[in-house]
């Protein structure tokens, strides 16, 4: 079922709607990862990021969006060279931590630039965000709300709504946003607070298909306003949160189809009345950018009505965390494409029962992979090595090399 | 549900049967561990592992399997004290990398006593061991087996037979092993290629709750020992693997009961043709060793039939990857105990909705319960610290402090 001779951001390539024109160096990606791959042959498994492909999905972001603040997830890769990177294209930043602060600030990004996402934080932490000149914080609860006034005192807050997750391949669940009705409880006490109401965000879950996905969340998010506006407290931003996705085996529509629908819901939903706008990408600008290389450590033979077993050297515990209940297929090239292919179950090389990657997805691999065989995963850019353990079965975390498009690399 | 006032190890406990004698120093620990975290108040979250239970676990064990050979299972905690202290007591060591090898190299292991226990291995991790001197090697397929030959030329195998898992709290599925006669044709060839062939392992499932679940294994091993007697190959040792059990919430059979039918089942179909025999515990040795002391970061206020939400500083991505699932459920203990209780949703710290610890196992937890409190979850020192993210999010990866009994304490 994977296209084996796919290249990186397939699906969003060029197409006869003439969409998508801001993803100029498709075929080139793929080729100066591959090059710097069989020049230097790293040990695997690695991860190789293209910066250039960061570049450009930026720019394409910023082209189909010219009125939204892009702040980037810095969890997707916090890759110090792609922080910095997006840092000096004047990209803003979406972080879940102290650290992830520290990390941008080290980076280049001013902490006007910032936007401290994580609904669940110590009061410790918006102190420690605060005094690093963080200004702008997400609430989603009471007890949070009074720590920010306590900790951030006049600081910007927006408010998390829970929107449905429909469509999306990694759905977030009830950990995160309240009703509508509590963001405006919480945004009106905010300004009881001394603290600033400034918006409404959501998320409509990571690797969202769906391109009208959004529409709810902007029409939740309208409803707070409204309900704001009865208190005399007029809001002014919308975060469309994450959720664009990146080129795994599933077909996404091109990014212009998203920014399509979300203008047509911001027009149905506040009219000429726009609000300032923020949206906080990270699989989408990262993802396409890497390719995970791995090595086939061993292929057993078919028997029966049995299934092949390929066990990589990569992993659920070193970059493959997002495998988990196969949400996340990634798109394979092997040392072998082009010999006949066989139904095949992908695994990890821990001796940990749960480290299979692929066994109900159907992926067909050749017949004639074995040991010492490369396999790479496309799209890997995102939700790889940061997922990757400090060493679990003493298996080291996964390196990033990062190519700038001048062919000068670096090991992280 | 959960037992708030039990301590370390409670299930283990001496009973009325008098069994589980080897179990002396149940309360202390637990009264140790609270003493070096109010004392020494470290910040959350942390492990704190007390090396006397874990010699009091290998003492246990000793006593109640005297013939068997016990060998740590490393990935269960690769502590470098844990190591060093098992090596001191005289522990042989299971391992499945070469980074495992070498680590317990350096902490006083002998390569005699090094197992390589994992069926996945690149011909070059096989001749780093041989190197280190490392000469027992598992098998499970002829691939594998080939490279052993190659790489480690005379060293002793043994073949991975796949058992049930029935009853294991994380079975491990048909990543392992192979069908006894697919064993018996691969410790033929073995002979053929110049390897050892010395004996059997199975692994009947971490967390194993049924004290005879060993027996299907035992009698799986002695078919394939009487198979190979046929071609004239004399077996020599049984691998009884991992699967006993720490306390978690779960009620735990005592130990001599699981001794007792080992036994039985090894009489039954060996009787006085007694194997070698080798164990490779892991969770047994450190799980009731540990508590991993994490901070409330934010409770929500239960509204209407909603449940309160409850985040901590520890999630499935610093330290409690066996939450996935809710496969593992440990005991827990707060600074608000003897407070009302009342049903709470567990949640980690990370914007990432799988990282959601109990929602389904029903836990209670005093209602007063703020952020700022400590929350210590018992039984933690198995499967933790290692299955820590090098920094998802930003958070760093969960710290371990060893105490040795005489209050030396030291952060790895």
């Amino acid at each position: 079922m994977t296209d084996l001779s796919a290249t990186i951001g397939v699906t969003d390539r060029p197409s006869g709607t003439g969409a998508a024109r801001h993803l100029v160096s498709e075929r080139p990606a793929l080729e100066r990862i591959s090059d710097f791959l069989a020049r230097q042959t790293p040990a695997t498994p690695c991860l190789v990021l293209d910066l250039a492909t960061v570049r450009d999905r930026y720019a394409g972001l910023r082209s189909a969006l010219p009125d939204a603040r892009i702040h980037y997830a810095v969890k997707a890769n916090p890759e110090p060279q792609v922080v910095e990177e997006l840092a000096a294209l004047g990209a803003s930043f979406d972080v879940a931590s102290p650290g992830e602060i520290d990390l941008c600030l080290a980076r280049g990004a001013s902490p006007e630039s910032i936007s401290y996402g994580n609904t669940i934080k110590k009061r410790s932490d918006i102190a420690r965000a605060h005094d690093r000149g963080v200004r702008l914080f997400v609430t989603d609860s009471e007890p949070d709300l009074d720590n920010i006034a306590a900790a951030a005192p006049g600081a910007r807050v927006f408010c998390r709504i829970a929107v449905d997750n429909k469509g999306s391949r990694t759905p977030f669940g009830r950990k995160f946003g309240c009703p509508p009705e509590t963001a405006v409880r919480l945004l009106h006490r905010a300004r009881q607070l001394g603290l600033e109401p400034y918006g409404v965000s959501f998320h409509i879950g990571s690797q969202q298909l769906d391109p009208g996905a959004w529409e709810h969340g902007i029409a939740a998010a309208h409803e707070v306003f409204e309900g704001l506006a009865g208190y005399g407290i007029t809001m002014r931003m919308v975060n469309l949160g994450g959720g664009l996705p990146a080129a795994y085996t599933q077909p996404v529509p091109p990014l212009r189809e998203y920014a399509t629908r979300i203008e047509e819901a911001l027009d149905r939903y506040f009219g000429s009345d726009r609000p300032e706008l923020l949206i906080e990408p990270g699989r989408h600008l990262v993802g396409d950018a890497g390719v995970l290389r791995g090595e086939v450590v061993l292929a057993t033979p078919e028997t029966g009505s049995e299934r092949r077993w390929v066990y990589l050297d990569i992993g659920r515990y070193n970059g493959l965390a997002e495998t988990e209940g196969e949400a996340i297929t990634y798109r394979l090239r092997t040392s072998r494409d082009g010999d006949p292919t066989g139904p095949v179950v992908l695994a990890g090389p821990t001796c940990d029962g749960d480290d299979v990657l692929y066994e109900s997805t159907g992926y067909e691999l050749p017949m004639t992979l074995r040991a010492g065989d490369w396999v790479d995963l496309l799209s890997a850019g995102a939700y790889t090595a940061s997922y990757s353990s400090v060493g679990f079965n003493g298996f080291a975390p996964l390196p990033t090399y990062c190519l700038d498009g001048d062919e000068r690399t670096e090991r992280s």
